[in-house]
């Protein structure tokens, strides 16, 4: 294990830390608020801790798929810990455990809260909440690919432990490049939004604040109500753009590079968006009943499947009052989730799609002994590595669902409030059914739960394997 | 495609199943019920359906694992279809979707019932719904095989495709030899129970049917309460005879041939025995305020286990109304299910341990990437077909579950209903949560819903595959 890497990627991480709380603390700044001290203080300690850190450049070169991965989970974490102390510091959320699942649930962009009014807070905390949706929607490590001159071959292997999907591929051949176009793509496409809501008459604030959180997949809201207070317009703007940061950023960089045809044919976007109107076509006549008007249904419809199929998480209704047919589709879209290489949650589209395809391969094979038959995507031959990690992804998946929601059963809930309790918080999504539907939150729980399911939003987002090796005792030995 | 022995085996089973119901019909002259008729005229069309397909021996001999999984499918479905007929003709349950529900609840050993009480049925009908259990639940393509004479390697393609678990193993060299040995096992622990049964001083009557449910897995009462109304030491009896029939039927074999070593070594039946102890412990200690004394609690926590994880789903109490810990393991519980080569269903512990096995190796690989691990069961290496069907099969039983559930949610009962109605089926256990509880029952889900949930438990049954066969085209293709 090559800890000096380890430690000084940290490090950075800390730094990065600090310059981020500068937009909570310039907020609190404007709108005169003490709360900001507590992010000075934050700001004082990361800077305290990061500099040493990043003192002298590491010697050792030899960085692995391993140390990649147990870089991406210690890094997280300790953005977690470090994100967490602005909320016990101000006293919005006293509490380390739940302060710890609020700033999770935040970076992890799951939006799941133990807050039962967010308007209380001070401005300062509400951005820094959302803003933290936005930095860990493309990745943190991400970003500091995209800005530190890193040389050797490690940075194939920090994008492969974060980056969401099953498969990561470079769009140009310089790792950095790549993390700096996705993040310039991420970037315009947030401040297009910003724009958007504040045409709508939004103010500025609300606007970064839902910005921030459509762009992440995030879902923390700055109102009680989530988004149902805001006008039509404003909705669909969110809608649209909820199910435009779902998809997978390659298709918005071929786009640039004007290669349409390409763009226009990936088979995941394709499915992805199929999936979402053949959802929102079926719900909207489940629900028209309750609404009285097609426009009215298709608006809601849209949105809500928008929100949980990106896992977004906002909502513009309670949709946990919806008839079964319509909850049940809403559960199903939890699992999927977006597109790989995207900011959304879940098992993602492409993942379904080479399950969906093996089993195909299978029946096939079954039938056809003797032949060859090999499993393709965009029309590329999917590696063998690829299919038996999906494969995997999906067993050690289920395991953990299932180890879940028998550990938060000891508080005596129901079981469709556990059952989507952990599937919002593993998936990414942040609201679930029952007790955890849209105008519950995650407060009920005993510490013990809230620790089981940080540790569900952190595994979600790093796609279990990075988090799961921390535990593995081989990880930490020399050899 | 070989239809000449599809044809021949399917007269076959015909012929089986009219002798199978010279039991209703005697029962039917001992209480001298009219209902007799209905089975009679049911022997007579069996028959003359039957006789002439086996009027003479199929010429063609190629018949491959395709041919194999086609006529086990075919073989339960015409077993099914004729087995439902006494229902009808005898008005017990006159529509013949119901019936159809019925009679492959009763042949798949899965025990969901329609009606809403049992009690007023003939006992010619009750002793046929619980005799369909027995019969299912060796196999009936397993019965043929040790009574017919087949010649060629259709033999092992057969039982493959009838036996549940991941690999079928031989017990002797012929297949023939093979399946006599199990079915001698499966009738004399039988005759066992059924004296074990008499001694406690159940009724003949009571006790053929109590013992044809536990053997087969199965789950059809004779009583609107299940097993509530019977003595503690008839309960004890039927939880003990429950776990031993969810036992892989090797380790009898191996017990009866004097390996004892080998037997008590049989990896699968000891985490299967594991499981069910841990299972018992933690629900005493959380029904234990429910009940008042220790023994109470265990004696109740130890029959529900039994009878969950086995999938049989006898019940002597209401567990819908246990504390959510008990409830969510009960749902573990029906997803684990018994052993491989018993008579019990769900994914089976075996299944269980290869995927968690393959996790461990996969861990272990990409820690060490040059190392070769193989992974073992009972110390021989499992071998690469089975692992990749394994993946497969656990892909497609969620695939299936996910489909039932959205299909079954257009009824608009609730989500948990749904879902333990689905499981409850697919695994072949019987009773699920809330609506369908222990003392629940299906008759309220629509004509559509029980198709659905018809499929899912054959398809259960025959652990999917031979049942999807039956839907690709090509598998009808000449070549």
């Amino acid at each position: 294990m090559n800890y000096s890497i380890i430690f000084y990627i940290i490090g950075w991480i800390l730094k990065l830390e600090a310059i981020f709380m500068f937009l909570p603390g310039i907020t609190a700044v404007i709108y005169g608020e003490t709360s900001g001290f507590a992010f000075l203080i934050t700001i004082i300690i990361c800077l305290a801790l990061g500099i040493p850190l990043t003192w002298k450049k590491p010697s050792k070169k030899a960085f692995y798929t391993k140390e990649g991965f147990v870089t991406v989970a210690l890094s997280w974490i300790v953005l977690s810990i470090m994100g967490a102390l602005p909320f016990i510091f101000s006293g919005s959320i006293p509490n380390p455990v739940d302060a710890i699942f609020e700033t999770v649930s935040g970076f992890t962009t799951t939006g799941a809260s133990i807050l039962a009014d967010v308007e209380i807070l001070p401005h300062c905390v509400l951005i820094w909440r959302s803003f933290t949706h936005w930095i860990g929607g493309m990745g943190v490590l991400v970003f500091i690919l995209s800005l530190l001159p890193l040389t050797g071959g490690y940075h194939m292997n920090l994008m492969k432990a974060e980056s969401p999907g099953p498969s990561v591929s470079k769009l140009v051949p310089k790792v950095q490049s790549t993390a700096k176009i996705l993040y310039g793509i991420y970037f315009v496409m947030t401040v297009i939004q910003i724009i958007l809501l504040l045409l709508g008459g939004m103010p500025l604030f609300d606007s970064l604040c839902a910005a921030f959180g459509t762009a992440g997949t995030g879902g923390f809201g700055i109102k009680s109500d989530s988004m149902a207070g805001y006008s039509t317009y404003l909705q669909v703007v969110i809608t649209i753009f909820m199910i435009l940061f779902g998809i997978n950023f390659n298709a918005y960089f071929l786009l640039i590079t004007r290669k349409f045809a390409q763009a226009f044919k990936m088979e995941e976007v394709r499915y992805y968006l199929g999936i979402i109107a053949i959802a929102v076509l079926i719900i909207t006549c489940n629900i028209y009943h309750m609404y009285g008007s097609v426009s009215e249904s298709l608006q809601q419809a849209a949105f809500q499947v928008g929100s949980i199929i990106t896992t977004t998480g906002y909502a513009t209704t309670d949709f946990n009052l919806w008839p079964e047919i319509s909850r049940t589709i809403l559960v199903m879209l939890m699992f999927i989730g977006a597109c790989a290489g995207s900011t959304g949650g879940g098992i993602k589209v492409s993942r379904i799609l080479i399950l969906c395809k093996t089993i195909r391969k299978e029946l096939h094979i079954f039938l056809h002994p003797n032949a060859v038959k090999k499993i393709k995507m965009d029309g590329k031959v999917i590696p063998h590595e690829v299919l038996r990690s999906t494969n995997i992804f999906i067993i050690v998946y289920i395991l953990i669902i299932a180890g879940s929601v028998f550990l938060i059963a000891f508080d005596d809930f129901d079981l469709i409030t556990n059952f989507t309790a952990v599937t919002a918080t593993f998936n990414n999504i942040g609201p679930g059914l029952e007790l955890v539907g849209p105008i519950g939150n995650f407060g009920m729980f005993s510490w013990f739960s809230k620790i089981v399911l940080t540790f569900d939003m952190l595994a979600g987002r790093l796609e279990i394997f990075p988090l799961l090796l921390l535990f593995v005792r081989d990880t930490w030995k020399k050899f």
